[in-house]
Formats: structure tokens, C-alpha cells, sequence
């Protein structure tokens, strides 16, 4: 038998192939719980014996017709669990629904198990996880803390173990700071990605649903599972759930500029910011100061116009009603939307969309950004006295995300020298969710931490075929390979780097003559005459091949290349009537070895 | 000296080519204008003295560097010429404005002239051209019968042929109604196609600028100098303006289902509908019967709610002051949006949100839709005696279409019994505005109609490279050749047939060894060794022919064919490899001889 192994689904798997019970996984489940002891957490716990028969009615062990098999997770408590009240933190509000949301069900469906509803800011505003009547869940890792919100219990859920990962919101940040709070990882999909049906809405415009989990390769395999498009949601789009190849070796990767940096007061968290970039650098890849005040100022519509009236709309019969039912903080909140007019609705989306016109080509211009998650910790003392302030302090690189219809994913970094956790928030344009986490993976393992608040080390790298892209391969020979003057066409065409590579034994490379920039032309040959050329892999989609190999200029095309380890790609060959006067360089093994060669 | 020419610009550039001064293009204007005596049709007319420098200022007659040179047009009072008083038909609103919008610059800079600002429904509020407070533009065809609104003005000059095209405004039909009543061509562009900065706004989340011509080529010729991004219109788009290829031979277009067709009671409407369907299908194209009821819902929110507050938003501070200045069926609409609270407009925007969800498989199901352009023909008297129910009625077919951010063109079809004018509207998704103005060309040819109220006969078909698909161009040499055994793999991915062609005589032609089917290999050689090679030119999207390049088995490949004419296309090459036991073949000219040869 097995000992009790860590919750991350890497490990859990391992355990339930090596014949350790699902039933033993739900008694370690309440023995933690219990452990714990923190009443903030839950809002409802499923039944044990209940649990026990779910794990029991999935049958053998088979994590190909179930990727989720026996995977424990929690729901953020204004998601609908079919049988499990719904409250949003509110009591008064609170209704039994009888189906789940789409995508617990899409989760249920997967073999995983859902164990109960978890705190939050209630109606999930608020990103501080101290706006509920309930206790307060405790940060997991320092419990003077605040824990973040609005996922509030799910967060500390995942960080203490007790779930492999939980459902959260996130409209601001949700998703994103409790995450960085408690030292795992946050996954805010692109806006549309998850289907928000069975959700109680806070902007629906902008509402995701968030996964946070214990490595970004288990918020990914969430991720493939339950972003899937469903009708039923207005706002659900088809967002590639199929991932993104292994990283290019340089990713160009956007920063605030050092003036647009801010951290209240919180110099630890500015150096383990300076570090995880420095970390990057060490990575491989290229920073670029990015000025961030037209983000910042997209963050501010959030919560100083039209969008608040998306929160009233979503309760207004209920806030009418009821209006002391609600969170004094929520409460004033909300009741200023009632003042605003369609006429204010409409400017703030006039002005939206004027700054999202503004920072399109910002976004365009790199890979993806890298900005702290949260500004700094506070403690709940200090939220208690500046309930407001603090709370808008803490959303200073979330609040834009969603507006400006990004996805995101925050990532542990380290540990400062105050024992709190770091953590950075990765984002990029919409449908970039497989990159970003797949750097997010890189970055965690290479921080070495342990999971949340567990001690767990981390699980082995998944292999990164795990987060594969669909498209076309394309074979690099010269100057588009990483780093060489023409590689910005294909970041350009959002390709996506799968490999180094060679031909097989059967090609001549020529450095072609008149060329600029200089590039080499390759041509098949005998199989007795020819050598091994090293090459780059590009992955493209249909319409960037396309639009790539029509720029193509005489006399290089595109042809099938054998490669050596007999698979065979499309990419660049050349026509010998292009060899004049070229000379070949096959010797060198490459264009990058003929380019950085010492005569050079 | 050429005669007095019509004034589409086809006609003028013809009559410009053969001498005829462009002054005297100026000069018939003025008399056109003062025959027709119309007191109604501009609010403002350019000085002759001005308009005769501005043409002396065009320099000889170039239409390659200026498309539009000197083509007179008229702009729609709510869009901004320099130095001419705009007013919106609200003339306590009126400024005098010291820039051009976007669209008047780009149409100026292509050598195109503005004769004058036209008349319009105030502040392009209704589809009837009867809510202004000065004299309403007669109906061109028959005075009797409203014009048509909001852009009026721009419609009957067009009409009359005083200019060769006009732009309008259209947000709920203002660009296609007046077209349809009016027996001319209303091409109303996907929205953010056209810039909207120096256009008063109605409704600013879809607003369009449109184009009202004689024929559809020359609203096409409009469309490509006008459809430019512009980075300070923050709801503008890049729109392709290089339009569509040669038609598909069939179209799948879907029109209401029976139930679905409203005409008011105009049976003459009804019978010439039915007849431009037949039209349709003799031209060979398929209809497809589609369930109406969620567009005319979508229409029903345009007037209902959220986006009145836009038309309110828009002048608010204007409206508070001086409500008094308003048309007093404006002042109506206007004043019920001020009590309308955010809430409401999210709520509308949520509603919207379904429906675009619903529809979207409908518009996906079929290449275009077409339409009726307006239910019926009022008389003024009718309008009058109900101005908000009727207007409302003529909006049937219009009232959906920028809410569901199609592009449609209004386009005459025939004259009904009673003489009066017909016309359908062509609707597509966003981006198929090159589609639906070839298949409307196509339309108005067929129906032999004269153009607008001017007896004209129309030009002759320009040809069909005018409209030319944007694509690639993919030079086929054996097997994909028409009507050989690959050939429906270029069908299968909607690829066009573009015309026959030619190699430069620089290649030589093999056919291939070991190949099912058979095929050849072209490959290029030093030019006094090749012969020219018979080929076939089709034309792909982008994705289309990365796909199909992917596909493409060694040893063919895809490189820079030179054709006899000078271009250049990609195409099919063959590595030199692949030659082993072939046999040159160049001497038949091309594989269509070589397979036909009589030995074979």
C-alpha cells in the first residue's frame, strides 16, 4: 500500500495506479480538515459518506476516460453544486440549486469530486477575502494575514492541500490575488473561456471563472477539461483548450516601466519582484519596460462607473428588497450604481474602448507581460482600518486584466526574507492561456518551492507534450531561427517554437549569394552525398502558414524535409536555380555555426 | 469635345480621359441642381468660384494615383467638412467645424470633390427624411412618397445625379432605406470599416459612415479609398477593401421564411421581391428559408432600450440646455432615454449578447441573406399621419443589422407595376462586404434598371478583377489543373478560379515516376533553356492555402513561379531530386497536352 501521497494530480494518480484507495483520499480529505480547523473555509462540506460513494461509483482507475479520476476539488460558493446551496456569502440570498453550473458538471464528467463551497467577498466584490458574514478564512500561510479575495476559501482550500485544486471567480483579480496571498497558483482564463452559466454574475461582461491549484500544470489540466464553448452562456467563446508547444527559448516579455511600479510601503516585495525578473533574464528571455498608466487607467473605470452598475443589475430586485441584508462594505458599493445612467453606462464603455484601441499595439508588441500579483501583504488589521483603500491598492495589476479581455496567471516566485510568499501574475492577449502557463510551469519549478502550505515538493515537470498546439510544423534553416533577423515573422504569426532539430543525412546547405539579410538555402540531395543540418521546429495555424509561405521570396519555397529522426516536416528549401554563385557550408552543420563562425 | 457624360465614375473618368474638362463637370452640376429645384436636398452647396479652383488644383487627369479624381460628391450634414457649417438638420446645434472627418480627407485625397452637406433626419434619427426643420428632399423617383431617412439628402442628390456618390450615415437602415426608395445603391460597410471621427454620433457602438451611388462598382470604388483604420476612431476595424473575387457559380443565400415576410399591405413590394428572388435563382444560386424571429427581436432592442441612451449620451449636454431646439419626434425619442438608469443598458447589452449568440450559427449557415430593403413605400401624407409607427415598419429589414455587426448593400432590382422602385438588401457577416457588392453588381446589371431618377442607362460591367478577392494566388501546373483528379481538393477548400496562364519561358516539365495519380514537376531552370508552361491561377484564403501547402507530398513543394506577364504567384515546384526516371515533357507546352496527346 501506498503511503499518503501529496494532493497535486500528478501525485495523486501515481498513488491510485499504485492501488492506493480514492476512499483513503476522502478520509485524509477530513483528517486535514480537521487538522486545520479553520471554520472560514467552507461554507458547505459535502457529506462523507456521500463522497465515499462517489469515489466508489467511478469505477477502475482510468485516467484516460477520466482525466480527473478521484481528484478532490472545492467550489467558490457563488458556483452552482446541484444539492449544495448556493449563498454568495449571503445568507438571505441563498437558494438550493438543482443543476450544476457548466462547468462543475464538466468537471464531475472528468472524475473529479467536489467537496464542498467555499467562502468569498461576498457576491464576489472585493479582492481582500474579509467582506463576509462568516469567519474569515485564514491565509494559509501567515494567519495575521489577509487571505485575499474574493476566492477566498478556495485559495487557502488548495494551499493547505485539502483539495488538488479549487473554483474560483475572478472580475478584478479574484482569481489572481488570493493566489499570490497564499503561495499557489491562479489561472484566469481568457474571458469567455469558461462557461460563467450556473454562475452568479458580478460583471457579466467580464466575469471568469478561475481555477487555482497547486502547479500550473494541474490549473492547465483543469483548464483543458472545462473550457469548453457552451450556448447557453452569451459571453462563452471557443478558446483553444489544447495549449501551447514547448516555449520559444526567447520570449519577449513586457514590464511595468520602473516609475510605474508601485508597492505601497512593501520593499520585500519589491525585491522578490526584482528577483523574478531577474529569474527570467536567467531564463533566456528578453525584458521590455512597458509604460503601464493607460492599464491603469482602464483599472480605474472598473470601480469608478459603468461597471458597478453590472453588480447591481445582477441583485437589483434582491438589493431593492434587501438592502440590509448585505456586507456594509458590499452594501455601499453597490448602492452607488444606483444613481448611474445608461448615459454613464455607455460613456464608460466609449471610454474603454478608446484606451483598449490605445494599448492594442502595447499588447501586440510583446509575448506576454510579467507584473507583480499583488502590490504588497496587508495585514487584517490594516484592511479592517482601510477597507476600501486597501482593497483598490490591492487590485493595482488585476483590475485592467479583464477589460481589457486578457488572460492571466499568477504564479509562487519565491519566499522573502519575511517567510511571506512572492508571486508574479503572468498575462497576455486573449486565447494565450497555453503559454502562459506553460512559462508559468517554468517559472515555478524553477523557484523550487514547495506547494501552498502543504511542504509538498513539487511534482516532477509534466512532459511538455502535455501542452501541445495544434497547427502546422514548420521547418527553420536560417534567418528565422531564434535570435536570427527574420525569427519576428513567425512571433509575428504567433508561432509557436516545438524544437531544435536535423535533417537527415541526405541535404547540402548553401550560403546564398546577394542575400539580405544573408540566408542559407537547403537542398535535398543523394542520401550518399549529403549531411545532417541543424534546424529549428515552428508550429503555425493554417492561416499563418499560409499567409507565411506566400511572402516566401524566389528562389527559396517550402517543401517536405526529412529530419533524422525519420519524421518529416514541411519547411524551407531552396531551387538550384538560386545556387549561383552560393557556396556550400554544409560542413558547418548549420547556418548558426556558419554565422557565428571565428572568421566571421 | 465629348458630350455631357453620365456621372457614375466610370462615365466621367471616360468622358475626363477623352478631354472633357472637369470644370464642366461643375458647371452641369450647378445646372442640374438649379433644373431640379429641390430646396430641400443640401443644407449648405460649396461656392461654383471655389469648386472650379479645386478641380483646376487636381493637375491632369491621373485616376491611378487619384481613383476619385474629380468625382463630385455630397457628405451628409452630421459628417464633418471642413470649413462648411455642419448642423445635424438642428440648426441652434450647428458648428462650424476646421477639420474633415476621417472619410472626407481620404475621399479628398483621392481627388474626389465635395459639392455640398445634404439634409437628413435630425441628428440621423428616423428612417423617413421628413424630421428635419427644413424643407424635406422630394422623393427623386416620386414626390409624392417620403425619401427615405436619415440620410435624405445624400440619397435624392444621388439620385438626380448631381453627384456621382454621397455619403450618409447609417445606425438603424439611414444608408439603405433612401437607397431603396430611391432606385439607387446604399452600401452600408461592416461596422468600424469606414472611420467615424468628425461624425456626430447617434448610436457610437454602431455607427456607420455609408455610401449611396449609382452603381455598386462605383460604391465598391468609394469603399476601397475610404476603408482605412484609423487609430482615433476607437470603435474603428481593419476591414479587407480588396474585396471578392470572380462570384462562386452558386450561393447559398438565406431569406426569411414566408411567415417572416412583412409588406404591409404593398403587394406590388411582395410580387417584386418574389420576382428579384427568382432573379436569384436563375442566376443559379441556392435560397435557403431562414427563421426571422430573432433578428426582428434584435431589431426590436435598438429602439426599446439600452441604445437610445447613446443617441441621448451623444448630445446630452445639448438636450438639457435646448430641448426646445429639437425636431419635436426626436425630442420624444430623445427624452425617454434620460430616465433610463445603467442598469437598464447592461440589461440591454446582456440581451443583445444572447441573441448574437443565437444567431450566429444562422449567419455562419449561409454565404449572405437578402433581404427586401423597406417593407413598403409611404406617401409623405401616410408618414405624417403616423411618424413614429411607420418609420419603425421601414426599419423591418434594416433595424438588425449593425446590432448583429453585419454589412449589407442596398441594390435596385426592377420597377413595379406602379412604377415605383424595387430593392433588396444583401446581408453578411462582418467582413463580406466584397461579397455581397459583387453578388449586388451582378444584381443590377441583370435587372437592365437606369440609374436612379436620371434615365441613364448603366455602364458597362467593370471587370470582375475590380472586385478581386483578397486571398492567394496559387499557380497549378498538373494534377489540381481543372477538371483533373485533384482538382476537388482545391473546391473542398472554396478555393476561386482565377484565370489561365503561362510560366516565363525559364522552366522545364516533367512527368514524375511512380506518381497515382500522375503528375508533373515543374522546376526552373537558367532562362535559355525553358519553354513556357500552360498553368492555372486559383486563389485561396490564407488558411485554405496553408493547408493545402501542409499538405503537399515530397518531392513537390511550393515556391515563386514567373509568369509570361512579368508577376509572380506561388506555385507548384519539384525538387530536383524527385526527377530520377522522369521524362521532360516541356515540349507538349503544359500536362493538359501532354495527358490529351493522341498517343496516350
Amino acid at each position: 500500500m501506498t503511503d499518503t501521497p501529496a494532493f497535486d494530480i500528478g501525485s495523486l494518480h501515481t498513488a491510485y495506479a499504485g492501488g492506493w484507495p480514492a476512499s483513503n483520499m476522502i478520509e485524509t480529505l477530513f483528517e486535514r480538515i480537521a487538522a486545520i480547523a479553520d471554520p472560514g473555509i467552507f461554507l458547505h462540506l459535502a457529506d462523507r459518506q456521500d463522497l465515499l460513494e462517489q469515489v466508489a461509483g467511478l469505477g477502475s482507475f482510468d485516467p484516460t476516460a477520466k482525466p480527473l479520476w478521484g481528484i478532490p476539488f472545492a467550489v467558490k460558493d457563488n458556483i452552482d453544486v446541484a444539492g449544495m446551496p448556493t449563498t454568495a456569502a449571503c445568507p438571505d440570498y441563498a437558494y438550493l440549486p438543482d443543476r450544476d453550473a457548466t462547468v462543475v458538471r464538466l468537471l464531475k464528467d472528468a472524475g473529479a469530486i467536489v467537496i464542498g463551497k467555499t467562502n468569498l467577498d461576498q457576491f464576489a466584490t472585493g479582492l481582500v477575502g474579509m467582506r463576509s458574514p462568516y469567519p474569515i478564512p485564514r491565509n494559509a500561510i501567515d494567519p495575521s494575514l489577509v487571505p485575499g479575495g474574493s476566492s477566498s476559501g478556495s485559495a487557502v482550500a488548495t494551499a493547505h492541500g485539502i483539495v488538488s485544486f479549487a473554483l474560483g471567480t475572478d472580475t478584478a483579480g479574484s482569481g489572481r490575488i488570493p493566489a499570490g496571498l497564499n503561495n499557489i497558483v491562479g489561472l484566469k482564463p481568457s474571458v469567455g473561456a469558461l462557461s460563467t452559466t450556473g454562475v452568479i454574475p458580478a460583471c457579466r461582461t467580464l466575469d471568469c471563472v478561475s481555477i487555482f491549484a497547486l502547479t500550473a500544470a494541474d490549473a492547465w489540466s483543469v483548464f483543458s477539461v472545462a473550457a469548453r464553448h457552451d450556448p447557453s452562456d452569451a459571453y462563452s467563446k471557443s478558446v483553444p483548450a489544447t495549449g501551447h508547444g514547448p516555449l520559444p527559448p526567447v520570449l519577449k516579455i513586457g514590464v511595468p516601466a520602473r516609475h510605474d511600479r508601485h508597492f505601497f510601503g512593501d520593499d520585500a516585495m519589491e525585491t522578490a519582484y526584482a528577483a523574478a525578473l531577474d529569474r527570467l533574464v536567467e531564463l533566456g528571455h528578453t525584458l521590455v519596460d512597458v509604460p503601464f498608466d493607460d492599464f491603469y487607467a482602464t483599472a480605474n473605470l472598473l470601480y469608478e462607473g459603468a461597471w458597478v452598475a453590472e453588480r447591481y443589475a445582477a441583485v437589483k430586485d434582491f438589493f431593492n428588497a434587501s438592502e440590509a441584508s448585505f456586507h456594509p462594505v458590499t452594501r455601499k458599493i453597490y448602492g452607488a450604481a444606483k444613481t448611474l445612467t445608461a448615459a454613464d453606462a455607455f460613456n464608460g464603455l466609449y471610454a474603454l474602448q478608446a484606451l483598449k484601441q490605445k494599448v492594442a499595439p502595447l499588447i501586440a508588441s510583446v509575448d506576454l507581460f510579467c507584473v507583480p500579483t499583488a502590490p504588497r501583504h496587508y495585514t487584517t488589521a490594516e484592511l479592517a482600518a482601510e477597507p476600501i483603500r486597501e482593497n483598490s491598492r490591492l487590485g493595482t495589476y488585476t483590475n485592467f486584466v479583464n477589460l481589457l479581455d486578457m488572460c492571466g496567471i499568477a504564479v509562487p516566485t519565491g519566499t522573502r526574507s519575511d517567510g511571506l510568499p512572492a508571486s508574479v501574475t503572468l498575462l497576455a492577449a486573449s486565447g494565450k492561456d497555453g503559454m502562459t502557463a506553460a512559462l508559468a510551469a517554468r517559472i515555478h519549478q524553477a523557484s523550487g518551492l514547495t506547494l501552498g502550505a502543504t511542504g509538498w515538493p513539487q511534482p516532477p515537470a509534466r512532459p511538455t507534450a502535455d501542452i501541445s498546439a495544434p497547427g502546422i510544423d514548420l521547418v527553420v534553416v536560417g534567418a528565422h531561427l531564434s535570435g536570427m533577423p527574420l525569427n519576428g515573422q513567425l512571433k509575428a504569426l504567433e508561432a509557436s517554437f516545438v524544437r531544435t532539430a536535423k535533417t537527415a543525412a541526405s541535404y547540402r546547405l548553401y550560403s546564398l549569394a546577394g542575400q539580405t539579410p544573408a540566408k542559407p538555402g537547403l537542398i535535398r540531395c543523394s542520401d550518399d552525398t549529403g549531411a545532417q543540418i541543424a534546424v529549428e521546429v515552428w508550429r503555425l495555424s493554417a492561416a499563418a502558414f499560409g499567409q507565411f509561405v506566400a511572402a516566401i521570396p524566389s528562389p527559396l519555397g517550402i517543401g517536405t524535409i526529412l529530419l533524422s529522426d525519420g519524421s518529416e516536416a514541411k519547411g524551407f528549401l531552396v531551387e538550384p536555380v538560386g545556387l549561383e554563385d552560393a557556396v556550400d557550408i554544409s560542413d558547418f552543420g548549420g547556418w548558426r555555426a556558419f554565422v557565428d563562425r571565428p572568421s566571421a
